[in-house]
């Protein structure tokens, strides 16, 4: 029977939703594998569907002949996009691939950084002459309609000097009456981008006025490219990646979990581990401090943990809130003070829900288990007016600590739940144990 | 002098850019007041740059013979956002100031789920037949372009039962051969969405495919409407803030911070405080089972918030990790096993770089103080040792917790640092006595 013997082609050919899939697991060389085992069109659609460091991956893999006719497919801002992600010694190899225009293109964007509004932007897109008839700028566009450049509904009108002087959509242009001049059209631009905006100002922006396309200028008001509302989607993606990475108390890896090599992984991740580790040394040193109480009273040992990890847990929660406010534009530096109003009667709140159940449960307990000694109420009430008092500190902390990182230059969403924590643990045993020497003076302590 | 006297028009009068800047400030009495005073064509720029809250309390703040001009200039998706963020009771007054065939889109609107394909979609879009000329596509899409149905660059082709048949470009229709059918110039659709998809799956689509737009089709692929990239990165902003803001450990607050009104917040902050509190609880039961030990060996307890805080770090990384996978679909239930491989390198790896320094942080401070006794080099040997356990137990859970959480049907991102510090906290002093009675038995205890 036939059907025993193992087709090798059948073997090895994945469809292309089968590779789509296994994508995140697969090897670079497996990868390359299975896109050539694809037809070319399919090979193509995952080829433009997967992120730049994968089409560099690929191109480096495939023999040095037929890299040229893949490369150029790309429009100049991917073709950026993937030598940007090749190693440096095989960029001017991939650049030499491009056409002359383009690679003068490539060229001009590679200059930019990456995050700016320059290095996402594109070179390429519709341009018209004001005094152009709409009949005229309608068969020039025409022309130029093979490089695509009309997909993202707006022809942009410039002087000689390429300065943006206006702008009409497609529909507009294509409903004008045929010799009305472009200028009688157009309307002035809505919103510009300056070529070193910063991607997450650019998002702001694109999110605030709801666009689908920018045009980028310099400071002369010369059109430099577009960058359009697809690319965004991208880039607000990866600051929330990052953001949130940060947020976890690491290094962003910038690379998906799976791919990034374990050894990569772990350098950014040892990092602030740490720093954390350092700062919360402290603790024993303020446990030291203490030692002579803990051994009068051993009873204050058992809720340490308990009465830190609450003016942590406060803590971050404030520090998100305003990490987060901080990128979306809610929220700016001056705005401190309304950030105190707000976390000042919180912290009260919640620092007082927190006392309350942590002394009904030392109350309720003392009826089961003699464990709380004799001064049971005492106990109690050193550890729900801790609590209080330790909540407070938290959140206040957790809302400062961003906006003085930002203050001092810093990333904002350095301020991780981690770090706010290990700042409120050392603060919090001091609050801890300096509540309990009032408290507890003449009965334990 | 007249400049001695305030103009009281003056005073009040403010720049549209100086109500931008001011408006998360102000209350919605302000706001409406504010946009009043500006020229209606200023106003109308503002009215539609803020959100669905703000334009439904804008429109309820005006007298009711004003409202209709506002809000039909609203496009049917937006109409039905507004009256989605007023109160119950206004929604049907509000619905009736729309023309009819709006008020029928927009009730089929209210229809959906506010975060589905359906619930994001606009009902108008640039329809024709596959079986019209080009040239007579062209002058029927031109009748319409009042609607601004062309905006966003594709036409579809539909059936009469509306199948969705095929797609094509502005830029491919006006450039194509006036007397070719569309059925000749347009191609199948790459994408569609269906609508109940869930806007999380949306906003992964649009970034994997680089899409400006996507067709919305029901199960029969009959053609809904169109979602554009604009919304979407609103989803995505949105997604990632209601994700930070669970994993800072509270719900997400699903609103600016500095608009939600304090006793909400506190309310928002409170339940899962409260819930890591009770869970936290446990440390002060663990200690208490612990509390012999203590007392023979003070110095133990001065190790207990740098050992179980390492735990709920290397626990808040790993989360953090696989949480923002999963968003990003990068990472999938079943791919616990490859997780787990990837992080018990990680975590033996953390460990061990953090328990050398705790080990060489006692060993050094020996030399220069006598708190840790004479069996110092006993107790580096035992915090080493259990910063390795906590730190890849702390790894293991916090990248398991998010997958367990999906698993039985609740959100990953609840896999806050917070949870997974307090989760650690308890099995981290368990590991850490339980190595401290193992090898300090016989000299400390």
């Amino acid at each position: 029977v036939t059907t025993s013997v193992e087709d090798p082609v059948d073997k090895e050919r994945h469809s292309p939703s089968e590779l789509r899939e296994a994508w995140l697991v697969l090897s670079p060389m497996e990868r390359a594998e299975g896109l050539r085992m694809l037809e070319r069109t399919e090979a193509e659609d995952l080829f433009f569907e997967v992120d730049a460091a994968d089409q560099a991956d690929f191109l480096l893999l495939m023999p040095q002949a037929d890299r040229r006719s893949w490369i150029r497919m790309l429009e100049p801002d991917d073709a950026a996009d993937v030598i940007q992600a090749s190693p440096y010694e095989q960029r001017e190899g991939l650049l030499n691939l491009l056409d002359v225009k383009t690679r003068m293109e490539v060229t001009a964007l590679l200059a930019y950084a990456e995050d700016d509004a320059g290095g996402l932007m594109n070179p390429r897109y519709a341009r018209v002459r004001p005094d152009m008839t709409v009949d005229e700028a309608i068969s020039y566009l025409r022309k130029q309609a093979r490089e695509r450049l009309m997909s993202i509904g707006e022809v942009y009108a410039l002087d000689a000097e390429q300065h943006l002087l206006g702008v009409v959509s497609f529909p507009e242009l294509f409903t004008a009456q045929t010799d009305k001049k472009v200028r009688d059209v157009m309307h002035p631009p809505t919103v510009t981008a300056l070529e070193q905006m910063d991607q997450e100002a650019l998002s702001n922006l694109f999110a605030q006025h709801d666009l689908l396309v920018v045009p980028v200028v310099d400071a002369k008001g010369c059109m430099k490219g577009i960058v359009t509302v697809d690319d965004i989607v991208h880039v607000v993606r990866q600051e929330a990646t990052e953001d949130i990475q940060k947020f976890g108390g690491m290094e962003a890896l910038d690379m998906p979990y799976l791919r990034i090599n374990i050894g990569t992984m772990i350098k950014k991740r040892a990092g602030w581990l740490s720093a954390l580790f350092l700062g919360e040394m402290l603790t024993a040193t303020a446990m030291t401090y203490f030692e002579e109480e803990i051994a009068r009273a051993v009873v204050l040992a058992l809720f340490v943990p308990l009465i830190i990890s609450s003016g942590g847990n406060a803590g971050s929660q404030a520090s998100t809130l305003v990490v987060r406010a901080m990128a979306l534009g809610e929220l700016r530096l001056r705005d401190w003070f309304i950030v105190i109003r707000r976390e000042l009667p919180s912290g009260l709140a919640l620092g007082s829900v927190l006392g309350s159940i942590g002394f009904l449960r030392i109350f309720v307990w003392h009826f089961f288990t003699p464990i709380y000694g004799e001064h049971y109420m005492l106990v109690a009430m050193t550890v729900s007016a801790s609590l209080v008092g330790v909540v407070l500190f938290g959140s206040l902390a957790g809302a400062m600590l961003p906006l003085v990182l930002k203050r001092l230059g810093f990333d904002p969403a350095s301020a991780s739940a981690p770090f706010v924590a290990t700042l409120v643990d050392v603060t919090g045993l001091i609050i801890y144990f300096t509540v309990a020497s009032v408290i507890l003076y003449g009965t334990l302590l």
